[in-house]
């Protein structure tokens, strides 16, 4: 019988096969060190009597003279394995992050390239690394997503992304590793204490366990915590957002202002998580904060990268920041599939309209200038302006929306892609199907 | 112009009287060590001329040969700065917490009962201290409300806690008490690194400061973080009790079993910090879970120190465990106020019914003992276990209910303190006032 340690690692393992869908491919992040070593090395002691398809990825950094050997010990391990292996070579690009938070990135990006949707990854990552992650998120003065680390598991482009170890302590794995005679590369970097992930381990960790010999185990069971504070915190916000979202994706500023302050800094921040948006900077969401209570009439804009938030009659607009527009105008026969820098027309003038060929003045569609008239079925001569404002468009759409003219009238009004807003007087516009 | 720091650390003094509101005392902990000198220094510079009240309080914990010149430091400075100081001499019990959190326990027992219900304790912990409970509390496998450290204001017993240096690092205290020329005492247990808090101190925050010089103040914004994730989350598990709740402060344990198991917990041990019941363990809390769905007719009860859950008909009851009763049965003349030992009875026999004292049988009350058959208006004999069941009261509830017997005869059962259940045919009992 194998020694416990062994057993509980395979046991985690077969939970996490049974996780996997019959028919995907398990991938095994292989970086040639202990870790990731000892996991495809059990990994495939199971995969293969259960009939399931195992593969591994090695992503080579190049960033030190070791990297090749490191692939060079994949390769030799997936072979003995009998393992099938896609090394991936990346460009680690340093920018603000560091080099550590650079090369993750990199490997990341690697990984969504290479494994086809629906497939599992599993990575190595034990407790320790857990304390890790969770002191350093601390050091940036986290909030809970942060203090959370790394999840067991999580979904991401596609893949489902594994940490079967996630609760097991480093000196195990080095333990079943020995008894399973496995080899591995030691990382020189390891010992590199200007990395702030190896001070950590080396100097504050070997320090802390000392005195608290549970330090990892402890350590990782705040993160736990953290995170499922955190899963909950977006459960109750998720529901209270639909309380507070109106037209457009809006959220009622003065609903919104009558919660207390953290519960308004959580709304926001979870409401951008759904929409795809960076979250607001602390003191910028302050800044929004102090502006919902702005007049009705005031037009606010605070931005910050990657996002913008906008006041506007009362209602809080969270949008990603608009490009400029490019110069356009095009003359348009009023029939052919108009494409604008905002996206299709979507419209044509309907074949039958007389008065808009018979005319046989061209039609000339751009970008809404300002002083435009449109004559409308039974409401007469009306300026676009205008009807804009008694139509809630938020000041900043009004730009970008797209007359077509004939001659100096305005004989239509459409917000691309494909929204249209006005229509002339004896002028009829037709959808165009996306097949059109 | 006093140099920044002092600037500052009076403007949060003074955001801190603003609190207070007039004709309350403020009270300043004083150690005699550098912070809370400098706090009572500052406050009394703040409070004279502003007319409020201040005095100082000093704990001796008799722990140390420190202790005797700590408390001739503190009567000192308070002399010179004309402030009123109370002395109190604690004795340190160490159980289970260890020495520093039996002395911690001791010293807010010692202010609680000499500070007065409406007045306001300043205490001079600030952002490195904070720093230092973060680290212990993950170091404990704290969840978020641990992780939150101390907050800098809450409402205890009465008193008005408050901590207006919280966010700032300890380095400014030092800075303003040396421009100040202030004179404190030196803790020599703060070199002492078999304390916790000390060696965290010494061996590991300053190893941190090293390459994170700004981490004091990350891990305090953590904290702070971790703080407000924990109010949030009462606020909406509140909420949502609220939707949960039945008679008797019980719990529907079909709708609970229906949420998430991160929200059963936050639910759960919300429900018990609402009713001053102690959290259960994480195993204890999982076997109540686990039993949520148990058969309707299953009678479950876990305990734990301090609280128990009990199931009974698909409801959860999270209870203080109930003291064993004491022997108990006297004789009454069915008028005077009679006490049991769970309160007072609360009835006595009309005085108009003739037809009890008129049989000029003693009337005997005791607990129920099982077997007890009751006379009901209209309804005739009836077994009172059987009533009981009908009633859906809970079983663990029966036993603890007083009958009064005349011979062989139940004449009323009442739950005390003062809760009549049932009262036989031609028997009329009337509730005591509470000044009969």
């Amino acid at each position: 019988m194998a020694p416990p340690p062994l057993n509980t690692l395979k046991g985690l393992l077969d939970n996490a096969l049974a996780e996997v869908p019959p028919g995907r491919t398990i991938w095994v992040a292989l970086s040639g060190g202990l870790d990731s070593c000892l996991l495809l090395a059990l990994a495939a002691a199971l995969a293969e009597p259960a009939g399931r398809s195992l593969r591994a990825i090695h992503v080579n950094h190049g960033l030190q003279a070791a990297a090749e050997s490191f692939e060079a010990h994949s390769r030799a391990l997936c072979e003995r394995l009998n393992v099938p292996l896609t090394v991936t070579k990346v460009a680690v690009k340093t920018s603000g992050k560091g080099i550590e938070g650079a090369a993750r990135d990199a490997r990341y990006k690697a990984f969504f390239e290479t494994i086809p949707d629906g497939d599992a990854l599993w990575l190595a990552q034990h407790q320790t690394d857990q304390a890790e992650t969770f002191l350093l998120a601390a050091l940036r003065g986290s909030g809970v997503r942060g203090l959370a680390g790394m999840p067991y598991r999580r979904q991401s482009q596609g893949v489902t992304l594994m940490r079967p170890w996630l609760f097991i302590a480093r000196a195990e794995l080095e333990t079943a590793a020995r008894v399973l005679d496995l080899s591995w590369c030691e990382d020189p970097t390891n010992s590199d204490i200007a990395l702030d992930r190896n001070r950590l381990r080396h100097q504050v960790l070997a320090t802390l366990r000392e005195r608290w010999p549970a330090a990892d185990a402890a350590l990782a069971s705040s993160a736990a915590h953290a995170g499922e504070a955190d899963t909950l915190l977006t459960e109750y916000a998720e529901a209270e957002l639909l309380t507070l979202l109106g037209e457009n994706h809006t959220l009622g500023a003065t609903a919104l202002s009558e919660r207390s302050r953290p519960r308004q800094r959580l709304l926001i921040r979870t409401f951008c998580h759904q929409h795809g948006l960076p979250t607001p900077p602390q003191k910028r969401l302050e800044s929004v904060l102090e502006q919902l209570t702005a007049k009705p009439d005031a037009e606010v804009c605070i931005e910050w990268p990657g996002a913008q938030a906008r006041l506007w009659r009362q209602r809080l607009y969270l949008l990603k920041p608009y490009e400029p527009l490019p110069e356009w105008a095009v003359d348009w026969n009023g029939q052919t599939a108009l494409k604008t820098p905002l996206g299709p027309l979507g419209w044509q003038v309907a074949a039958s309209q007389q008065s808009v060929s018979a005319r046989s003045q061209p039609l000339r569609v751009t970008w809404r200038q300002g002083g435009e008239v449109i004559h409308l079925p039974g409401r007469g001569r009306r300026d676009v302006k205008r009807l804009l404002q008694e139509a809630d468009v938020p000041p900043w759409e009004r730009e970008r929306l797209v007359v077509i003219m004939q001659a100096d009238s305005c004989i239509g009004v459409i917000s691309p892609p494909a929204t249209l807003l006005w229509q002339a007087a004896g002028v009829v516009f037709t959808r165009l199907t996306s097949s059109a």
